[in-house]
Order: structure tokens, then C-alpha cells, then sequence
């Protein structure tokens, strides 16, 4: 199947359970649910949902399963873009297209939204709907915990704040963004894995595919920064240049930063190999990041 | 035993547990570390955990996991708090006697080090370590969520902050306090009933306990921002004087506020009696709520 068409498809499933998962904005704490709608059901890529459905999809896990979990994941980056585009940390007018939550509301809202779609994603994940088994909901629980916390996204994003008061080099940035995106991008592979009983050999291979992934993710990221269309992307570019901070592509150049992709795409789909046919559409999705950079 | 001696005994017990189960400060992401500890080790009553611990004594429940349930219970307190004082939000300096965390870090570090306490409360909860049933941490896991979430305390907390802008009258008030401190104190004495196996009529005997024990610890609290000591009580005062914002006393009045404090009291521990001597320490945890209003 076509890569871009799934990916809508799947972007479509997860903004559709999303609507039933957030609660309907009703009695005096209304304003909060529309805030966590506005930011939820958004106009979003819904990678790291692909990511948790194609994954499974290889293991023919449960769908109700990986749709749930799913959904968990992205409340979980929503609430993040939610908090990081607040005007004490990026500071960020506009994401999927639209006004950001603290500009649509204010910033209360916005910080309130936020720890309500945390709150509301280890609700859907614990949940006895996404999968009888106790046992896989507490792995599922813990291991989002892990990506997510002091020691995965939010420790990235705090990397990332205190560097902007001190050069960085390449180091410094590739361990921040593994922990800021690469942590949630590899959650969404790993809970694939869990949901659908992964061999360990299996296992070992998904986490390999995601962090080369992950950062081949990012690095496009930075490219597209550089050189994309902020009314196509749909938020704020040329920030890093603005604030005169390091990324990817100052320090390694453009072309330097296309050939890293190049690189890290290459590894992330050798990882697959054992995965043979069955890998089709995730090696698709390799091409589709190795397009974005172009 | 002693109410306030058992009560230092269990602040002390969950500080060291917090010492133990907050990542301690290394790595570039050292100062989100510091920040979150910052928080949840200062000096707190802790009256959460003391209900977790005390409820599930009543019931010979393990000490491990009411200790560990207790210790995320008091992560989620703790990062409200945090969230609360932020200039958009509150803006208070003062908390637990201490600078607040965007005060003593700044806002950012704010913002994320209570994004990581929330994780991490579920990141504690849904441990091995927390019950060897994962049926039983789903279960405490789901109404932690709960009760955190939008339908509980954030939901009370937007409630709270779009009635600066209106009137308040008492059924508001009621229902906001009840999201906003009653969520958490009702999943204390809940979560207890939860790991200790409690029969149905206790269960609802905890309920009831704990909806008039909220109340009435709120009320309290509104009565000693009226009449307490900043020093003693380790937070700003009269600030909804300050803001001109209803509260139970300004609506009662001060003897009316403690006239209903009374009444609460005594309805709560009429709640307690099915659990006869069992329920000592629960009974001279309400006279200590009737003593700060004196």
C-alpha cells in the first residue's frame, strides 16, 4: 500500500478515537476540555502513531490495542508541543497551522491543557480497554513513564533550554534530541513490540531502527527549518536561526546534514532486513523522511 | 499513638522515599533534577500520604505499597503545586517555606520539573515494586489518572482560575474544591482500600470520609489564610483577600466558615465508626483539621 495514503488513514483513526478519548467540553471546567481538543485534534502528521500501528501490524497485534496505545503517545507529544510553545520556553505563535493553545486561550489554559493530556494518555493506557492482559497495560504504563519523563522527553527539552545559554556542539545535541523526540519515537516501535509479544531478537532490531530513525528525524527536522515553507509545514520556522542557536545543519552544513540523513536512513532500514516483506511499509516511511530533506 | 508524631513519622518516611525514587541531579539534564527535588523534598505536611498510609493500616495492607503509592500521590500534590505558583497561574513566591521552583530555577525549569513529576508519579505507581498483582497497579494507576486529570484536580484548578473573572457563589466554590483538593485526598483513602482489599461497605464508608474531610480541610485552609501566620504556615496569605476572590469565609464569614468546619467533622467521623477503635488515628486526624480553624 501507498505510504502517504496509510499515513492519512492512520492520521484519521487516531484524530477520531482521540475525539471519543478526550472528554466533551461540558460544565464550568469546559473551557480546559476545548483547550485539550484545540491541541489534540489538530491537524497533526501522527507519526508516532504510524509507527505503534505499522509496527504491530507485523506482529498481527490486537488493532484496538495499538489504536489506544497510540493515542496515548500522541496526547503525550501534544502536550509537550502545549508546553513547549508556552512563552517561557520556545515561545511559538503557531503549530499545526493554527493559533497555539496560550494564543487561542492563555497561557493558564495552556499549561493546564497540557498536564491534563499527560494525565488523560496514562488513562488510556492503563485502561482495561487496551489489552486484558494487566501485565502488558503495566509494561505499556511504565515504559511511556520512562519515555516521557526526567530521564527521556523531558529531560531533552530541559537540555535544550539550558543550551541555549551555552554553545553546543554535536554531542550535546545529538543526546538532547535522542531524549526529546528519539525517546517517544522509540516508545512507539517498543509498545508495538510489547502489544504484539516481539521476540527479543525482534525487539533488539525495532529499538535499532528507531533511534537511527529518530535522529535521521530530527536531523530532517533541522533541514526543513532551513529550507521549508512555513504556510506547508504549518509552524514557525527559521527559530534556531533567529535565536542564533547551534542545530543540526549549522554545525554540519546542508549538504553535510543531507548525507547524515542518507546515512542514518540506510542503517535504520538494515535493521528491518530480519523483518523481510513484512517491513514494507515501515521502509517506506525511511524514503518518506529521506524525501522531507530534499 | 500521638496524631502529629505519627504524622512527622510518615513526613519523614516519604521524603526518604522521594530522596530515593527522584533521579538524583547528573548529566546535562541536572537541573530539572534539582528543580523536581527542590519541590517534593521541602518541608510538606504530607496529609496525603499520611491518609494512604494510615487507610491501609485499618486494612493490614503491605507498607511497601502504600509507601510507594503514597510517594507518587505526593509527586502529583507536589507538581500541581508547582504548576499552581506559576506567574501565569497563581504567581506565588513562597511554598513549603522555600522560594517556589520558577522563583529559586525560573519559569521553564518550572513548567518541566512538574511535567516530570507527574510522570514520574506514574512511572511509581505502576512499578513492580508498587503491588505483585498488576491487576491491583492498573487499578491504582486508572484512578490516579482520574483523579489528577481533567474530571479531578486540573479540572477544579481551571475552574479555580476562570472564577477570577466572575463571581463566585458557594455551590461553585464547592464543586471547584471538590476537584481541586477533594480528588486527591478522596484517592488517598481509596487507593488505601484498593491495596488492602477493602469490602464494598468500607469502601463507602471511605468515600464519605474522605468527600467531608476534603471539604473541611479546604475550609479550613480558607479560614487560616484569614487568620494564620505567613512564618508558620510557609506560604503567602490573604492573597484571596488580596485578589479579591471568594472563598468559604468570605461567603460564610469567619464564625459560619467554622460552623461548617464542625459539621463536616463530625459527619466524617460518623463515616469512621463501622471501622470502630481501627480508626483512631483517621478520628484525631479530624480534630487536628477542627484545631487549625481555632
Amino acid at each position: 500500500m501507498d505510504f502517504e495514503k496509510r499515513l492519512t488513514e492512520i492520521a484519521d483513526k487516531v484524530t477520531v478515537a482521540l475525539d471519543q478519548l478526550i472528554p466533551p467540553a461540558q460544565g464550568p471546567e469546559a473551557n480546559l476540555m476545548r483547550a485539550m481538543r484545540h491541541a489534540a485534534l489538530a491537524n497533526g502528521k501522527r507519526m508516532r502513531p504510524f509507527y505503534v500501528i505499522e509496527t504491530g501490524a507485523m506482529f498481527d497485534a490486537d488493532e484496538t490495542s495499538l489504536l489506544r496505545t497510540a493515542a496515548a503517545l500522541e496526547c503525550v507529544h501534544t502536550y509537550s508541543l502545549v508546553h513547549d510553545d508556552l512563552p517561557c520556553m520556545d515561545d511559538d505563535d503557531l503549530r499545526r497551522g493554527q493559533p497555539t493553545v496560550h494564543k487561542a486561550f492563555d497561557e493558564a489554559t495552556a499549561v493546564l491543557a497540557g498536564d491534563a493530556l499527560l494525565t488523560l494518555a496514562f488513562k488510556i493506557v492503563a485502561g482495561e480497554d487496551t489489552h486484558r492482559d494487566p501485565a502488558i497495560r503495566m509494561r505499556l504504563t511504565e515504559r511511556l513513564a520512562d519515555a516521557a519523563g526526567a530521564k527521556g522527553m523531558v529531560g531533552g527539552q530541559m537540555i535544550d533550554m539550558l543550551e541555549e545559554e551555552s554553545p553546543r556542539d554535536l554531542n550535546t545535541i545529538t543526546r538532547m534530541q535522542r531524549l526529546k523526540t528519539g525517546a517517544l519515537i522509540s516508545y512507539s516501535v517498543e509498545a508495538a513490540g510489547i502489544i504484539g509479544g516481539a521476540s527479543e531478537a525482534s525487539r533488539h532490531a525495532l529499538a535499532g531502527f528507531a533511534q537511527d530513525l529518530g535522529l535521521a528525524y530530527q536531523i530532517a527536522d533541522d533541514l526543513l527549518d532551513v529550507t521549508g515553507n512555513q504556510e506547508t509545514v504549518g509552524k514557525t520556522l527559521r527559530r534556531d536561526e533567529a535565536a542564533g542557536k547551534a542545530n543540526f545543519v549549522t554545525l554540519l552544513g546542508v549538504e553535510g546534514a543531507q548525507e547524515r540523513v542518507r546515512l542514518l536512513a540506510a542503517q535504520a532500514k538494515q535493521h528491518l532486513a530480519i523483518f523481510r516483506n513484512k517491513a514494507n511499509i515501515l521502509l517506506q516511511s525511511v524514503d518518506y523522511v529521506l524525501d522531507r530533506t530534499r
